[in-house]
């Protein structure tokens, strides 16, 4: 950031590293994509979640959800609804020292087809019922249901924390 | 922080001064109350917004807006819906170097009454054809109008960028 602004890098660093009062959580998204009401989940070091990622800070929601899915699944896809707005500390484990907001994200995809890549080794959709072992870090089976009912009910509130 | 866990301070700051690759936006919430069509503002330095702030770290969208009513207006509230997720450098000026997630929140005053304190000098509602000069760092005319819009819809879709 330093280099594409004129900012010095001490100053730079200072944005990043304010007082207590302005450090806020942390942005990650989770995309949520179906296919015959099978939701696509990606697996990296032996478990299962759902795409996604931090939130770079120049990113917004949208651009955040549609990178970490092309980056991890190799997919194009539109962020159509937002399903959730989480607290990650009240539905994940373990425990983090710094609050986490979880943006769930329902989206359609366009186009694309998996490709290996860095972070995950498999992409593949599974109904509810024959969900394989969760990266509880990442995705709950709760998380995944909530998904599911998102999709499947037009009037879905966003819940939230 | 360091002093409520046992990690060193060094440990702690170092949780807030990662790489950039781990900084994400900031998020603050932005509240939005209504009586008789109106939408309640709070004055600060001359100039109106939406009450809200940041999100501390350990807090969530809803205990956030929460607090942030009760400091800057003296009431209770709860929050009902979200309202919109926006990237603040796509909506207010002037532009800042990280990025800022506004969360709007939809909420019902449940009681309490507003009370003299060091951030807000007055509180009061407004239709939306009378607004008082804003603090477009904070609230722009458009995002007001939004939160209308959203108050008289059901059926309203959460914006997003």
């Amino acid at each position: 950031m330093g280099m594409k602004t004129d900012l010095p890098v001490e100053k730079v660093a200072n944005l990043f590293c304010n007082e207590t009062g302005y450090q806020t959580p942390k942005i990650e998204t989770r995309a949520a994509m179906f296919k015959d009401n099978k939701i696509l989940l990606v697996k990296e070091q032996g478990k299962w979640s759902l795409p996604g990622g931090w939130v770079d800070y120049n990113e917004t929601i949208a651009s955040s959800t549609i990178n970490e899915v092309k980056e991890e699944v190799g997919l194009d896809i539109i962020p159509l609804r937002v399903i959730a707005i989480q607290d990650r500390n009240k539905h994940n484990l373990p425990l983090k020292a710094y609050g986490i907001c979880k943006v769930f994200m329902l989206c359609s995809i366009e186009g694309g087809s998996f490709q290996a890549n860095k972070e995950t080794t498999e992409s593949k959709f599974f109904s509810f019922g024959e969900l394989p072992i969760l990266d509880e870090d990442k995705t709950t089976t709760s998380q995944v249901k909530m998904c599911f009912e998102a999709f499947n009910n037009d009037k879905w509130q966003v819940v939230f924390d």
